[in-house]
């Protein structure tokens, strides 16, 4: 097209697509330039907020490294990453949660009814229940990727006075499929905001906390593997969690419970003085799509 | 909100802004996240494509440097840079066209009628028009910054062999607003293609070249500064600019005139013994908006 102008660059764009490239791709990239022209075209974007927006970008790469991933917290805090998680979910199994930038990989392994809380202070949390198939049946052998802060609210990734797998573990469940362990009760915190994204919230008045929550990645042979967070009712930013990852069905009570009703047969039996909290939670996995 | 879904997540984020905001930041943010959340609804886009995206930015990332602005060509080869140009363009100028990622600051006086052919081979070309206002009026002491590939079709800054501003020159007209100086016909070349844009282009089965043209950035005091591109009106590649810089107005006809009526007056003349090319190109610029 010899006349490119702002009304037909979109089909210009389109026009431009080979006959022969993969359907499926033809249907991403077109929506996609679709989507970028109108935002500029109804926003009537200048060159300035052009240049801040490869600025931005040119930003996100400067901070950009293998333990700091800020093109995804740009997609957290914008919203897309659990937009994806949610148009993905099953409505009969658990709820997907973000990832988040703090997981890593080879945690050690944690047996069940271990210990993940180790010489750290705060309430001691004992959380348990069963993965189970959406007809309610225990699942022997899944597999849990369990992850959370420290009582200072950084992740083991992010603090150097931590382990590299200080709370990290892997537990695979019994033939009941019932899991459970102890660990301190995982408290809210900020999302690193002093890069390029730090900059969009504070332009946008928004604040960079997300409530405590405990983080799951839960496999088994047959099943769709499941990314989700477990959050206590009680916490402040349940209402605005800054990377949008509250679902209804993820909110749970932690009960708190006297010493004497600590349940035999964990890492920690005989050793607890004062009440504890604790979480049942059942995951549900739907079935893997043939 | 507690109970994020993927059909209120969009409200959620709106939720989120703050009422002291500045206004046309709200407005941008919106429309960038309404679009990007309709994108990935309308396409369901999956985790897979969602990776896919994070590990494209992060590969231009990984190769963006000063003399390489992956980011921009990203822009530039999804059409948006040229959109934005259109959205600023008036009516009865000359059009804008990209800048590109090839210019450079410092460009070295070249005098009315210079010569930035120096001892590189190919065709001789006389660029010359008068910079006018958009009531025809010239110009006076108007600034032009004028750069091009060489013949090889590389710019000064993606090749060793070429001096740091080799074909680049910044020309001040004089009264009469009239600019001239001689060149090497430029020639159609292709855009990096080596990195995660290259990837783009293959993916959707697109080349990587562009239209033959001379660059110019024209500055006055009183008008607004014009980036523009001056294409010939015989290139194969005038209909699709991989990256949408053709514009009608920018299209123009490189006539062949004998040696013997080069004009008096340059840096080449009586030093012409063949066929040269003459394009005449008038720049009107805009006054500046108050």
């Amino acid at each position: 097209m010899r006349n490119v102008t702002k009304d037909n660059i979109t089909d210009v764009f389109k026009g431009y697509l080979a006959d022969d490239m993969a359907p499926r791709t033809r249907e991403v990239m077109s929506a996609l330039v679709q989507h970028l022209h109108d935002f500029a075209r109804e926003t009537n974007l200048t060159h300035d907020e052009w240049r801040h927006g490869i600025a931005f970008l040119q930003g996100c790469a400067a901070v950009e490294t293998e333990d700091r991933h800020e093109f995804v917290l740009a997609s957290d805090v914008l919203g897309l990453s659990s937009l994806v998680d949610m148009l993905h979910s099953q409505d009969d199994a658990t709820s997907s949660s973000v990832l988040g930038p703090f997981h890593v990989s080879g945690a050690p392994p944690l047996a069940v009814g271990g210990d993940m809380k180790r010489d750290f202070g705060g309430p001691v949390l004992l959380a348990e229940g069963v993965v189970r198939d959406t007809d309610g049946n225990p699942i022997p052998n899944a597999e849990i990727d369990i992850w959370q802060t420290a009582p200072n609210g950084l992740y083991a990734s992010q603090d150097e006075n931590q382990d590299t797998y200080s709370f990290h573990g892997l537990m695979t469940v019994g033939v009941d499929g019932r899991y459970a362990f102890t660990t301190v009760k995982p408290v809210e915190y900020t999302v690193p905001s002093d890069g390029p994204v730090g900059e969009i919230l504070r332009a946008c008045g928004r604040h960079p906390w997300r409530p405590s929550h405990l983080h799951y990645i839960v496999k088994a042979p047959g099943f769709r593997t499941l990314v989700t967070e477990i959050f206590p009712d009680d916490d402040p930013y349940l209402d605005e969690d800054t990377v949008f990852g509250v679902r209804e069905d993820l909110v749970m009570t932690y009960v708190e419970k006297p010493a004497s009703e600590f349940p035999d047969g964990m890492e920690l039996s005989g050793k607890i003085d004062a009440p504890f909290l604790n979480v049942e939670f059942d995951v549900i996995l739907a079935a893997e799509e043939n």
